[in-house]
């Protein structure tokens, strides 16, 4: 593995000081940022993510701020999915797509208000996005990147650790929904999400300067539970069926592809760009969707490319995200696999790095 | 010095094969893409791209593609540069920026015809903004992101490789010309320009498959030249003042402030979005702006977040780049500096990363 090059292009984020005092010893790059990858090793972090609680510095899903009579609309433009139901307090998972219905991210919305909104995003500039729409169609909105955060708890005793900095009114706040906290004379959203299966919250972090507080303050908060720091996991996030934008999704798929179909409410979604587009799709289905895949033998490497997905020398769908399980003792993965070959139990061959493997199509994500 | 993370999300490019069997040391991502920052030292690799000649990887400097009748239009309307009177074969550094008049990104323009055009973008999602105007005002053009992958030979004998390659022909391309040139039966635009001050070309190499043949080819010429695996130099493009979008330039910048008024010909650029605001910046001037700057001592640590410039204790401005320089003997730097201080031989403070040092506004950069 090589070094990653620092440069202010890459940019750190409030906690980085935090991160690097904790020994961080890989990162990738998301939206322009760093964000931690590795601590001791993926595994060592693993374990210990589904067993105590770690912090995470997850400033790089950046957020997009609409604030603006038409910022409701606007929102409703950006996705197929049906948010009239959508209240104050909630966040909603919403595929955003183009006028032809390919991804363009896969973020989380925070609704503030009916003319406030949050947009907690994957890793594109969907900023670029955003503005452009709101600008070319006169929308009465506006459009930015707030000084805003996110920092991630997560593990099985999060609530206990949380309640400790908080109260314990941190426990009533229930999956996808949020409250309003005080920390420093500052009120704050957090929210119960994540990007595990292992439960948590998130803190929207508002204003750069209290960053490395908070971050103090929780790892202070944290030690009666051995608390880390940490950052999503590559074996617990496939384990979970969490899918990566850029890794397992691109531009090149329909959210009904991506199995986000349900996500879609292309009848009642009125107003979102790629409506059309997705009508058709929903009507036909798609011929090609993600599906869990086990691979068989040794540990495979880090999947940095697509690995074709082969039955009978013709290639019938690709994998996108592959890691050893130490639970599951086998190699966990996320694929996508063609209809003639999508059914739970189908074996295929995946060509990986490292050779040919034996695989399975896996019924469901393991946890 | 952390580790990069493998995925697919940081994705590899045409030639990462050759760049791995190069040896190379660190990366950075750009354009969700990967991109070599060095293979020997960066002060090795500095000597030589300025004394022999360097393959580089920069696959990263993707292409929007932009084909239809509004073509031209949508072109005209991204930037203030007024592009009339751009022929066919030309190639045009384009400020782009958004309604406001901040940088969204800093590209090259290639046109091909009236109908098609390229953007060689610089790292920021810009196919978003321009597929969300397109779509938002209904423009009679297609916009996509095509499998061309740039490669750039660079340095001093980069002539006489190329030609070795190419034939003598390409010793008459004109700076940001191109010309067309068969490689195995395809036809490429190979233009005379580049990311460095040490002359050389950029090959549009049209369709992955053939980009590890082109690579091999290339080496085998070089030989007599001694030819390395490179990549864009942060001390050499620091002493000629290339800037770097998203180091030294940032949406919150004006083009003026960045030193790129005279590619802003907002008189007479009609149609460019965020024109009425740069019409009130091109009256009244920055206040702020790209300044070259010597920072004493001993050789600066790399700057990956913005080192304040101070004077009496006010600070009137910011570094975004640095880096020792060799051949000058001092450390180079770019950085933003209010107009009053930004006059030549200027003393100023800057606050790096290891403490407070002498520094001095340089007259110009210095290549």
């Amino acid at each position: 593995m090589a070094l990653i090059s620092p440069s202010r292009r890459l940019r750190r984020t409030p906690f980085s000081d935090g991160v690097e005092a904790a020994g961080v010893k890989a990162y990738t790059v998301y939206n322009h940022m760093l964000l931690a990858t590795m601590f001791r090793s993926i595994e060592e972090d693993y374990h210990h993510l589904k067993s105590a609680v770690q912090i995470w510095d997850v400033a790089c899903e950046r957020q997009i701020e609409l604030r603006g009579p038409d910022a409701g609309r606007l929102m409703q433009m950006l996705t197929p999915r049906d948010l009239r139901s959508m209240l104050a307090g909630q966040c909603f998972y919403v595929p955003i797509v183009d006028e032809t219905g390919g991804m363009l991210n896969d973020p989380v919305a925070v609704k503030i208000s009916d003319e406030r909104w949050w947009i907690s995003i994957a890793d594109s500039d969907l900023l670029h996005w955003v503005k452009a729409i709101a600008h070319s169609l006169r929308l009465d909105v506006l459009v930015d990147e707030p000084d805003i955060s996110p920092l991630a708890i997560q593990g099985p005793k999060a609530d206990d650790l949380m309640a400790n900095v908080f109260g314990d009114a941190i426990r009533d706040i229930k999956f996808f929904r949020y409250g309003m906290f005080d920390f420093q004379g500052r009120t704050l959203v957090i929210a119960r999400s994540g990007y595990s299966k292992q439960g948590g919250f998130e803190i929207y972090v508002e204003g750069s300067d209290i960053g490395m507080d908070l971050w103090n303050a929780l790892m202070e908060a944290g030690k009666p539970y051995d608390v880390w720091a940490g950052c999503p996991n590559l074996i617990e996030r496939i384990e979970g069926g969490l899918l990566s934008f850029g890794n397992d999704m691109t531009m090149q798929n329909t959210p009904h592809e991506c199995g986000l179909g349900k996500f879609c409410n292309t009848q009642t979604a009125i107003g979102c760009i790629g409506r059309d587009a997705l009508l058709r799709v929903a009507k036909e289905g798609p011929v090609k969707q993600i599906r869990a895949l086990e691979i068989e033998g040794l540990p495979v490497g880090p999947c940095d490319q697509l690995w074709p997905v082969m039955a009978k020398g013709k290639q019938v769908g690709a994998v996108s995200s592959a890691a050893w399980s130490p639970d599951f003792k086998t190699n966990v993965a996320i694929g996508m696999v063609r209809m003639t070959h999508w059914d739970a139990g189908t074996d295929v061959d995946v060509v990986t790095k490292d050779g040919v493997r034996a695989a399975r199509v896996h019924e469901k994500f393991w946890i």
